[in-house]
């Protein structure tokens, strides 16, 4: 892409999703890049993306990415499994730089993890509905048996904070009843929110049945990227920590981040910046400086 | 507001809501009032309002009202408990018409059926925190007692279309089981989508519990206003219907408006304007025609 390798180092990764999902995946790249330096956008006045309509999610993905960008990012994670389903070759098409979806990291996982060639995959209702999962895993080993279904509670759910109990169960047992799982030894937790339910639904579907999520794939897949571009950050003596925006209120997010990240504490800012955006590109106004 | 009656009676009634909720009160609405014409918007692409930000969610209803402005309407109805509880003064401030919100109609209703003075209210996050309910009934009954609990959960289950089930009771009993139902008598259903959970409430509170939501008091409410400033519209030989718009994709929303309305089809249009408020405004762009 004729960047030049030296500058592009010290530039930060992107992310978005709609709420606290993406965050599982900033958690474990985070772990796996320590010197990088990210920027996370959290549309938590949208959220949620994953019972949209592919148009209303198409347009969300795009504005987030269009914000990331004026904060001069040398790679975009988009963090949200509803967005990679619908959007990625919008954005991809859009955005100078690498773009990275949740959902081919995945499928290389399940499909090298898979003993017996059964897919599970569950996910939002307008991922499920694209059909994404079904296409990747046909792409890379079309002998595989692909069954999916819709959650979409899951997403409600985990941004109310609630990650166990009764009530979890519950709607756990009401979507994941519906596998047979004498079937299915791979299970595709398709949603960034999913993996804060993962104690829960690993309780409902046993020891036989491997959950796999993109967390770890991503930030695998994303380092490989950069190392072989150069592209790298270097070793930092102080490091970075994360910029969080977001496009609510910044109370309940900061609580559950800190919750979610391990951190004593996390300070997001609020930007109405996404609202404002067909008349922003309309005046191109100055790049932000991150905060 | 020096409106020539005779020219009045004949425009629409606005409504809106985040999505469904608001078609407990366009039923009542147009069960009370046949001849009258209405507009209804469902702001779906953003929905829920009611686990937002309150400077979040008064963008939003303004923005509503300002796209139903543009249908000429004769009076507003803010069919959103949160809309209602955190922007009625603003909406009030910008509109030029009369706005009803579910407030004070449902408040009234609460006071007159109280019979030991100990009223309940449920509501979204925003609505509760708000202490909307609390003001409006210490302003009317200084002696009723009021306890009010959030219920962010409902919201969510009603536009998957779950009224009744198991987990729905689950649901119910996690969040009603926090009030003392020796103390209340009255149980307000403080938003809109929760009176499509009134059978299941019902089953749980028992009979003994009074419960109480906004459709009928705004109806009858909105009535007065137009019958005393003689703007209540003429008898029609042929009853125009509502016209619907959504700002996420019609499908699931035409589905369960039909259902919920009992009619056999709803067609609702789909719009990007509230998306493009900002600029529309500034350019100033022609009104729009009713679909």
């Amino acid at each position: 892409m004729g960047i030049d390798s030296t500058s592009a180092a010290h530039r930060p990764i992107g992310l978005f999703d709609s709420g606290l999902g993406g965050l599982t995946v900033l958690r474990e790249l985070e772990r796996l890049m320590p010197d990088e330096r990210f920027v996370y956008l959290g549309d938590t006045a949208r959220l949620p993306y994953g019972t949209k309509g592919a148009a209303t999610i198409t347009r969300y993905a795009l504005e987030c990415a269009s914000f990331l960008l004026r904060h001069d990012i040398k790679a975009l994670v988009v963090a949200c499994n509803t967005a990679s389903s619908i959007a990625l070759s919008a954005l991809r098409e859009a955005m100078p730089c690498d773009v990275i979806g949740t959902i081919d990291p995945a499928v290389a996982r399940a499909v090298a993890v898979t003993a017996r060639g059964g897919i599970g995959v569950i996910g939002t209702d307008a991922t499920i509905a694209s059909g994404a999962y079904e296409r990747a895993i046909a792409a890379i080993a079309p002998r595989c048996t692909v069954v999916s279904h819709a959650c979409p509670l899951f997403v409600p759910v985990v941004e109310q904070g609630m990650f166990d109990g009764e009530i979890v169960d519950k709607i756990i047992e009401l979507y994941l009843s519906k596998f047979d799982f004498t079937q299915i030894d791979t299970l595709i937790l398709g949603c960034t929110h999913y993996p804060l339910l993962k104690s829960a639904i690993a309780r409902y579907v046993g020891t036989s049945v491997t959950l796999v999520d993109s967390a770890y794939p991503i930030a695998h897949e994303l380092g490989r990227i950069l190392e072989e571009s150069g592209r790298l950050a270097q070793r930092r003596v102080v490091r970075a920590p994360a910029s969080f925006f977001v496009t609510d209120e910044v109370s309940r997010f900061n609580r559950l981040a800190a919750l979610l990240l391990g951190k004593e504490s996390v300070t997001a800012v609020r930007t109405e910046e996404l609202a404002d955006d067909i008349t922003a590109e309309q005046s191109s106004s100055p790049d932000v400086t991150i905060q």
